[in-house]
């Protein structure tokens, strides 16, 4: 009999007609003859409303007050998926952050677990009980309610199932499982079976969205196997695990794209100490997200610097810029927020040169002009004109053959 | 400088326009020099949405998650409450009732307090803050959070007023008084300045449903002073405070109607021990309150047995009772659903006879046929055809000349 934590987010939840559905997924695992502990995000949709009204009625609402008011979203769930099950002869009881109890730090909104006491959730189940715990949320130290951040519900799960030692953390979503790219730009996308926690925080980090990124670290962390299914049919999905020998050995696991940053670029700067932070430091200070950072040395003593940060910050960051390229004597301040970022991400490439080259390839072959480029040990990621996105993505997705079984690739090694 | 508790209900919480309306009248009274506690009802309509789904997803909802799922309610508002007045640089802060502590019983959905820990709330006040306390929940001795039935928020103003020694308990709805009667159907009727909890009582009881009479019970309990407003005017509203030498010397305070109830009748019952036990015992164990109960001595060794029932419940009483007549070997079981009570109140009549006749006889002079008449120490209440309630109204008010200032009566003592 194993143990495991089954996760449905706010789509899976949006009525009651969809709870009752989430409840029959939990009573067929218990099937299975498993035990369970069940984890609700808020209802779709109504963690924007409550936020819509906070919004209303203060300039910056207050973080303990937003906390204390986004936490009823989760305690409404765990109470009507509670009833489901408890309406179809389940021993379930619903949990509070406060009632399990999660501790957290005391920074509100997006507050960090500090400990889960599991003793309540064990006692129900060695009673053969359903606990239901509410994402999301837990307590300070003070006893004041606190929250994880947006999308924070993954992260109590694999905290749950890291606390109880469960065999695995099924996550429910409206997607069955991680693909090879967007299988809206590419139908010939693959499901992946398994996948490495680094591979997937690249994924998701770099816009496969299907999974909070810091739950992914807090499952590699503690090595909690991770499933992403869907709520509405019945496969395996893709499950999400440290790197085996018997792991599919490929050496691309996906193409990522990302269309939410823009790229700003400083022409001709006197190439001296201090430039980069008198750059990256004023736009950080405006809180604003640097990604990627490029310098490249230029003749005549003078470098061209480029960046990229969210898009919705654009406009901001070149009107911070204006007087600070003044004062460093830049040639030209340019930028444009119609870039794309494209990433080819797999384990494999860390045994094996080529990879970026074949990248580099394919992008040529259909007349992509790369403008940036970064690496890490498991991903190269590259950005284009955004008017180039689809036949990049198809172009990589095609090169490192992802349509095909991964043992019927040229690329195994 | 006085310590007020202000309590707003669901229609005073509407949207977030009236949220922020509340959130005036609570700095209106720190400007006037006093620390306030608020006490918050759950948005109008919320609880019923939550219901609704709770009913979709369990034949009988769990009463304990029924609780955890009521209990946002109030959460919502209490945040929202507290963004409100900090926007206006008030140092407010929400408490549910977990955190206040508010300890109750585990009577799960109609919990009562045992203690209130006000501690936290006193601290805050020291510190010249305004707290913002969900009404209507508390938490059990397991840690479970509890609610204490329709209209608990009242309850807990009270309570809290009481534990904190509070000067007076505001109750701030739609209404701005109690009434000598319903001025839908008496234009005269006077708004009350002062008015006994005894008295209260009564006129709640029976059908003047301003404020739960569970709090008003308390209120009198622990001699707090509640005073009923309205949040939309400036008004003084309705004191509710113990019998003072300086009271309005009113022979009578009110007319209170009732139209929520049925009345059954058994005619020709033999006259014999247990008889009452047989007809209301059968009536209390389907969970049906019994009001009045009157039974008259008949002739040849038979009596009448006639009492009321919930309107609601008339036609299940009627189907319990009529194997039940044939049993006691009855003459025949009659009713009517279309029956009024209407009552006058008053602690004045205590030392007065002659209430009661007087009501007859205002009764009479307009044509209105009594069909039962009980009376207490305060109040005489009869029932007539409902189609009366309107005309004996404004008979009796107009007996009384509760359209007069107390000193222009002519029946005072």
């Amino acid at each position: 009999m194993a143990l495991i934590v089954q996760k449905f987010g706010g789509s899976s939840l949006a009525d009651v007609a969809r709870i009752r559905h989430a409840a029959e997924r939990v009573i067929a695992e218990r099937e299975r003859g498993n035990d369970v502990v069940v984890v609700v995000s808020a209802m779709g949709g109504q963690t924007d409303h409550l936020v819509e009204m906070a919004a209303d009625l203060h300039d910056r609402p207050p973080a303990r007050e937003m906390d204390q008011l986004l936490a009823t979203g989760e305690q409404v769930t765990i109470s009507l998926m509670a009833m489901a099950l408890l309406q179809r002869q389940q021993n379930a009881r619903s949990f509070t952050g406060g009632q399990v109890a999660v501790h957290t730090d005391d920074v509100h909104t997006k507050a960090r677990i500090q400990e889960i006491d599991s003793d309540n959730l064990r006692a129900l189940l060695d009673a053969g009980g359903i606990p239901v715990v509410a994402g999301f949320q837990g307590v300070s130290p003070a006893g004041d309610v606190t929250t994880l951040g947006r999308g924070g519900s993954d992260t109590t799960a694999v905290a749950l199932a890291a606390a109880l030692e469960a065999d695995e953390c099924h996550i429910y979503t409206d997607v069955d499982g991680v693909y090879t790219t967007d299988p809206r730009i590419v139908p010939e996308a693959r499901r992946l079976v398994k996948i490495t926690f680094e591979e997937m925080i690249e994924l998701a980090s770099l816009g496969a969205k299907v999974l909070q990124i810091r739950a992914v670290e807090f499952a590699g962390k503690y090595s909690v196997p991770v499933r992403v299914r869907s709520t509405f049919d019945e496969g395996e999905g893709t499950l999400i695990t440290v790197e085996e020998d018997d792991m599919e050995k490929a050496l691309v696991s996906g193409i990522a794209h990302n269309e939410d940053e823009a790229k700003v670029t400083i022409i001709g700067v006197p190439d001296r100490p201090g430039i980069a932070h008198a750059v990256v430091g004023a736009v950080a200070r405006e809180n604003v997200n640097v990604d990627m950072i490029i310098q490249n040395q230029g003749e005549h003593g003078k470098t061209d610097f480029t960046f990229t940060v969210p898009r919705s910050d654009y406009q901001l960051v070149m009107d911070i810029l204006e007087p600070i390229c003044k004062e460093i004597e830049a040639e030209a301040l340019t930028g444009s927020d119609r870039i794309a970022k494209i990433s080819v991400v797999g384990v494999g490439m860390r045994n094996h040169a080529g990879v970026a080259d074949r990248m580099f390839e394919a992008l040529s072959r259909e007349g992509v002009n790369i403008q940036m480029i970064a690496t890490s040990e498991i991903k190269v990621s590259v950005v284009v004109d955004q008017k180039y996105t689809e036949l990049a993505v198809r172009a990589l997705h095609e090169a490192f053959e992802l349509d095909k079984p991964v043992d019927e690739r040229n690329h195994i090694h």
